[in-house]
C-alpha cells in the first residue's frame, strides 16, 4: 500500500483573552504524520521525536484519533502511521492536538475522506482529552481548519472557522520551561471579576471581527488579557521583562499560547518583527533562559496533504 | 434660521450575552429633534412626551451633548432644540441614548459638520452618564453609527461599528413594568464563574462574528447568556413563560434589552415573526402584564437627517 504524508501546525490556544475559546493555526511548524492502509487496526511504527512518546496506538494522541475515526467510517481496515514530531511537547503550540489532528486527517483520506474537515474535530479532540485531561477544541479545531476559529461549545461541539488575517506577523518565542498544562490549569481562579469578565469578552469580540475582517488595526489593539495571563505569567520565568521587551520593541502586543510557557508578540510590520524577535531573545536570555524562536504568520490551510 | 430634523433609532445594549459590550440599533422607533441655531447656547423648548423631562439643557441628554458638542466645534454659535420624544423611559431601548445622539448630531450638523459620527459618540455617553450615572457607549455607540457595535474600551472609548445582518427580524416587546437602571445595575453579582465567563464570552465572539460576516445562522444560536439573564430576569414579571412561548412560537432565542423591561426574540422569518410576537404578548397578558410590541430589524443607517 502507498504512503501517503500529511501535516498539521502548530496552534496559538486563546490567543491571549480569549480562553478556551480561540485558536489559531500558524505556519513553518507541526508535526508530519506518513501513513498507509493496513489490514486491521492502527500500527504506530518508532516515532521520530526529541521525546519519549506512546507507540501504543491506544495511548498516542494520533493513535487515538486514527482508532476513533476509523470506527466513524464503519471501516474494517487499518492504518499505519510513522510520526514525525516536529514540536515539543508541553511547549504550548497544541503539539497533541497536531498529532490528533494529523491522525485523523490520514485515517480519512486513506478511505476516502468521506468526512469533512469540520467532522474530523470531534474524533481529534476526543484524542486530545485522552493525554490533556480535558476536552477543548481550542487547539485541534484551529488545527484542522487552519486561521483563527471560535468554540462556542463542547457539548456538543459547536466550531466555526473565523478568518484569517494576512498582515498578520507572529513571533513566537518558546523558553527552556516546563509548564505541565494540568498545573497551568489547576492554578486558574475559579470566579473572576465582572470589571476584568468584561474586559476580556470586548478584547475577544473585537479579536474575532478582526478575523472576519481581515483587518490588523483592529487586532493590534486587543491583545489583552486580564484574568489568565496575571495568573500564568507566574509559570514563565521573566515573563514581565520579556513582554516590556517586545512591547518597546514595537511589538503591538504579547501574551502566552495556550498554557505557555511558549509566549507570541505581533506586529504587521517584517523588519520591526526582527527586532522585536531578538529583543525578546535577549530579554529572556538576561533572565537566564534558554529559548527558539521564530517569526511567522497565519497558517489558513490547516491539516493537509503534503 | 432654517430647522433641522434628526432621528435618532432605539438601540438592544448587551445583544444578550455582550454586557456593557455590544449594542444594535433597531428600524422604526426612536427620537426625533428639530434644531436650529440661535446666538448662543442652548434652549430647549416644550418638549413632546408621554413623560416629563427637564427642559434645562443641563439637566437634558439632548441639551447636554449639545453643549459638549458646541464646545468641541469651539463655536460661539447656539442651538436650539425641539424634542419629539418616540421612546419610552427607562424601557432598556436607549431612551436617553437616542436623545443624547440626535442632540449631538444635531449641534455638530447646524455648525458644518466637522465632527465625524464616530466623534460625537464621546459628548453623547457623557450626556447620558450624567442622565445614567454610568459613562458605557453601548446605546449611544449603536445609535450613532447604525448596526451592531463594539465597545472595547470606555477610557479611553474604542468604539467600533462591526456590521449588521439582514436577515434578522426583531421581535420586540416593552411591558408595562418599571425597571431602574440603577437597580437593574446594583443587582449583578460582583464575580462570575469561570465557566460562565467562558460561555458568555464565546457566544459574543459569536455574535461578532455573525454581525462581521452578515450571516443570521451563526448569529440565531448566539443568543445565550448565563451571567445578567438570569439576574435581571426576576425585575421582569413573567419573563420565564414569555421566553418560552417565543422559543415554542419558533425564535430562535430571546433576551433582555438593555437593563430592560424590554425583551426581545429573534427569527429570520417573517411570518413566524408575527406568530412569536402574539405568542409572546399573550404570555404576558396571561402574567397580567400589560405590553406593547413591534417587528422590526437592524438599523445600519443610525443618526441621521430626516
Amino acid at each position: 500500500m502507498e504512503w501517503i504524508k500529511v501535516f498539521a501546525p502548530a496552534t496559538i490556544g486563546n490567543i491571549g483573552p480569549g480562553f478556551d475559546v480561540l485558536g489559531l493555526a500558524v505556519r513553518g511548524m507541526g508535526d508530519t504524520i506518513e501513513a498507509r492502509r493496513i489490514e486491521s487496526g492502527v500500527r504506530i511504527t518508532p516515532i521520530e521525536s526529541d521525546y519519549e512518546l506512546p507507540n501504543d496506538p491506544e495511548k498516542n494522541t494520533a493513535g487515538i484519533a486514527a482508532i476513533e475515526v476509523l470506527k466513524m467510517l464503519k471501516s474494517k481496515g487499518g492504518v499505519e502511521l510513522k510520526i514525525k514530531k516536529g514540536l515539543p511537547l508541553g511547549s504550548g503550540l497544541g503539539s497533541s492536538a497536531a498529532s490528533a489532528a494529523a491522525g485523523a486527517f490520514a485515517a480519512n483520506h486513506l478511505y476516502g475522506s468521506r468526512l469533512s474537515k469540520e467532522d474530523l474535530i470531534l474524533p481529534a479532540t476526543k484524542a486530545e482529552e485522552v493525554v490533556s485531561g480535558g476536552f477543548f477544541a481550542d487547539n485541534t479545531a484551529p488545527c484542522l481548519l487552519g486561521g483563527a476559529t471560535l468554540t462556542r461549545c463542547c457539548n456538543p461541539l459547536d466550531v466555526n472557522r473565523i478568518g484569517s488575517i494576512n498582515k498578520l506577523k507572529i513571533i513566537i518565542v518558546t523558553p527552556d520551561i516546563v509548564v505541565l498544562t494540568k498545573e497551568a490549569r489547576a492554578i486558574l481562579p475559579k470566579q473572576v471579576k465582572m470589571k476584568d469578565f468584561v474586559f476580556n469578552m470586548a478584547n475577544t469580540a473585537l479579536i474575532t471581527a478582526a478575523f472576519a475582517k481581515n483587518d490588523y488595526s483592529l487586532f493590534a489593539r486587543s491583545l489583552n488579557d486580564v484574568i489568565i495571563e496575571p495568573v500564568r505569567k507566574k509559570l514563565i520565568k521573566g515573563f514581565d521583562v520579556v513582554k516590556e521587551a517586545a512591547i518597546s520593541a514595537g511589538a503591538d502586543g504579547m501574551t502566552i499560547s495556550g498554557a505557555g510557557p511558549t509566549v507570541f508578540a505581533v506586529t504587521d510590520d517584517n523588519s520591526k518583527a526582527k527586532v522585536i524577535e531578538k529583543a525578546m531573545v535577549d530579554a529572556f536570555s538576561r533572565e537566564g533562559v534558554k529559548c527558539e524562536s521564530t517569526i511567522t504568520e497565519a497558517d489558513e490551510e490547516g491539516t493537509r496533504i503534503l
